[in-house]
């Protein structure tokens, strides 16, 4: 891409703060449902699985759910309550999510809280470069920004890298995260070759046994059903192939209320719970213990025009309640953001603040397109990126209390300043102004007039200047050359042998 | 102003919907102390109160004060802890705000959850006549925006009417009021000829004897204490001449951390917490038992420039600070919204968007520049009142559980549809797809090429339509030409007579 410096030189937009690095709730989850509703919703979930049973197209998976017990028919596959007991006893409750450095590692467990950036849009957007395909130097650079903030806690597929055959791009998208970034990593799950493949490369860049790579999750994959009861051949192979080497399946039925799933916010979740579930037993039954995340990405449709809507009040809904579902048997989950907007613009930003929140209520445990994402998925956009990362340090920032010890209550401050006074020189504000208050990235807080003197550039315009100025600063995180230099060899090889075909 | 039809004749964007009138919040109120933190922050503040105390520069209240067993030399005055304990016992800790229509009416108390527009803004900007100083008629308009939106529950001075001498003004905003409005009143508290002038009107109006005046609380006035410590004239007045007729004073200290309070979250609290009480014990001196919101608007200057922010995590903390220690009081209270921004943008969205969701977790009662504010109060604009009326419809249909019952959980449903299939024609989306979702007022779900090819309208310019087509739809409410007809004869006389001057 066309690369400018930002136009003035300005001081670093990135404030780097470990103690962003893992988040914690910081509010109690709350209640969409009453818990006899929710176990009401969670016992329906499992008649739907025992009497309607979920459609599995991949010959494989069904084996090993007729192994484990399920009744078998055709494509149709019968859970028994007891497989889906067992699977909830065996998954996890909490486990740690390794990364090429190890300070980026983090656990997922009830009450964290992990962002990941918007994923899996064919195109991406910026003021600079337009609207286009996503290209393999587009996911670079959005690897570059998801790498340069703290509160983005792994690597996401931001733009599909359309410029790469798709037996090839797992060779690209794995070298880009490689070289550019020290979190966790994703693979796409696209067959058992690029999967495995996947795998391999991890394995040799961090110079790993085979035993020590299956003994830490340093990748996850999104399992999305075919809402609604389908799992579709990728998805199951993923499941498997996963849950074989210990790494983790995110599991999303993507349940939108009125198209795919139930036109009511309860309907949807008993869908979506029961889906989640059945792919839960699939990764178990191979796998005892390992990691999967269950949850979903539920909103509801605009039953004027079909299109999925987000940040409603359905899906805030559909956050809370799965998050209810979720604690009901005690596995971590992930939820979502997002934005239905085509632009950059308050549109955008009120759909994604409202589904963050959602998700703050709900206290999902990975936050799923949380940054970038537009047009419900379509655009990844750089400008949105910017914009939303700083909401995101604003919650980072909420995670921490107030400090509320007798310094921090003050009695000498409130003593130092008379009636209509001001506290600038207080020594309690000169000891604590540094540090005392969130930096905005992005956002502008001059007055009218000098907004107005400086061009009176708009959030969209002044995002653009950060991220220019944050892809010209970047440095790839330490040993990420190397890293990525130790798969050079087997990309070549497994290149030169044809790629890996995709599973359809 | 100029006003011009919509581009295209679309169906109204107003939906009505009247359990949106009386909201009650949807969560439980979240902490950001300890519960023996408040109690400490508590306790200084009585501790300010009785030995820093406040600065009165209105002799009529220092006086009242001395009377009711203050500590008063010179101008300062000093609380003992049983007048403050004595005014929060006699302080209603619910009561009912009534309206010209009496279905616009709603009680104040905790859990309730009220939304008033941006107010106090000298300007007002819109997108077809551009920034520029309020006027009657801008007033006018914006009184008609909240009028249309049920989500807006109170009438506010979103711009001040510089057009009109300000010894007239209350004259003009009256009339406004009455003529476009049927919702709870304001008056502006600048002197006592204005405030007991403006209760006559509304007397007039209502064709309320001087009792019956009396006996409901028909308007509500701002009274902001000059951080620190300090209350000068004519909100002293006010708080007499509120109290003495029953009126409601929302007693607002402005505490930016960090400028006019301390630098720390708590040690602000615990500034705005004194002030709020030592006002509050002016009105149940007068009056025991008058009604007062507490509370406040507390955020933290930019440390950079001096500068207020807001949708931060100082604010948000202050938000639910301020809850809990109105809860640890027992009264109700007052929190506020508003963005910095200078434009309605993702900075002016994300703020608000962050304050509101503050508020949400703090249970503020009454929730002020809740719609309309931009440039730190600065500005009211249209743009901005229209996009945060999605956002409040958003929280406001939250307000309401999803349904739970057989018929939401729907088995019936889930059975009809295949695997892969959707759920468009089941009965159940067929009965309830109507009324199933919130319908956006601004936000346009188009996909990205539909959205293109009708030419690719951002969210604050379809707002702009917005605004213009609810105008040009306006219609005034039953009775409200009558009750501004019952008022022409005193205005005409006190014109003649010169007005009311204001109190500095």
């Amino acid at each position: 891409m066309v690369r400018r410096r930002a136009k003035r030189a300005q001081p670093s937009p990135i404030q780097s703060k470990p103690e962003w690095r893992q988040l914690r709730h910081p509010f109690k989850p709350q209640e969409a449902f009453s818990d006899d509703r929710i176990a009401a919703m969670h016992d329906l979930a499992l008649r739907v699985l025992e009497e309607l049973g979920i459609k599995v197209l991949l010959d494989e998976a069904r084996k090993v759910y007729a192994k484990g017990g399920a009744r078998v028919v055709d494509e149709m596959v019968y859970f028994g309550r007891d497989m889906v007991d067992a699977a909830i006893a065996s998954a996890p409750a909490s486990f740690r999510m390794e990364a090429p450095t190890a300070a980026r590692g983090y656990q997922v467990e009830d009450g964290a809280l992990i962002f990941g950036p918007g994923g899996g849009c064919p195109n991406v957007t910026d003021r600079i470069n337009g609207r286009r395909p996503g290209s393999i130097a587009a996911l670079e650079d959005a690897i570059r920004l998801c790498q340069s903030f703290d509160v983005i806690h792994k690597v996401g597929p931001c733009c599909e890298a359309q410029d790469v055959p798709v037996h090839l791009r797992h060779y690209a998208t794995m070298r880009a995260q490689l070289a550019l970034s020290d979190k966790s990593l994703f693979v796409m799950g696209r067959g058992r070759q690029q999967v495995t493949e996947s795998f391999e490369m991890i394995r040799l860049a961090l110079n790993h046994s085979d035993e020590e790579f299956r003994r830490g999750v340093w990748c996850s994959t999104v399992v999305n059903t075919n809402s609604p009861r389908l799992l579709d051949r990728p998805m199951a192979q993923a499941l498997i192939d996963f849950a074989r080497y210990g790494q983790l399946s995110v599991i999303t039925p993507f349940c939108l209320a009125g198209a795919m799933a139930p036109v009511t916010v309860a309907g949807a979740l008993i869908l979506q719970h029961a889906e989640a579930l059945s792919a839960l037993v699939l990764t178990q039954l191979v796998n005892p213990g390992a990691p999967a995340v269950i949850g979903g990405f539920g909103s509801n449709v605009d039953m004027k025009s079909g299109a999925p809507a987000f940040g409603t009040p359905a899906q805030i809904q559909m956050s809370i309640g799965t998050g209810q579902l979720c604690r009901h048997v005690g596995l971590p989950w992930r939820g979502a953001a997002g934005a239905a907007s085509n632009a950059p613009d308050m549109q955008a930003a009120g759909e994604t603040h409202h589904a963050l929140w959602g998700n703050l209520m709900a206290n999902a445990g990975m936050v799923f397109h949380a940054a970038g994402w537009l047009e419900g998925g379509i655009s990844f956009g750089f400008e949105k990126f910017i914009n939303d990362i700083e909401a995101l340090q604003t919650i980072a920032q909420l995670c921490t209390r107030p400090d509320s010890d007798e310094d921090a209550l003050g009695w000498e401050a409130l003593t130092e300043v008379d009636p209509g006074g001001h506290f600038f020189a207080t020594d309690q504000t000169m000891n604590r102004y540094e540090e005392a208050f969130y930096k905005p990235l992005v956002a502008d807080l001059n007055n009218y007039g000098n907004w107005e003197m400086n061009g009176a550039v708009s959030a969209e315009n002044r995002a653009t200047e950060i991220w220019q100025q944050v892809l010209s600063e970047f440095t790839p995180p330490e040993g990420g050359q190397d890293r990525a230099g130790r798969i050079e060899d087997f990309v070549a090889q497994h290149t030169q042998a044809g790629g890996a075909p995709i599973l359809d």
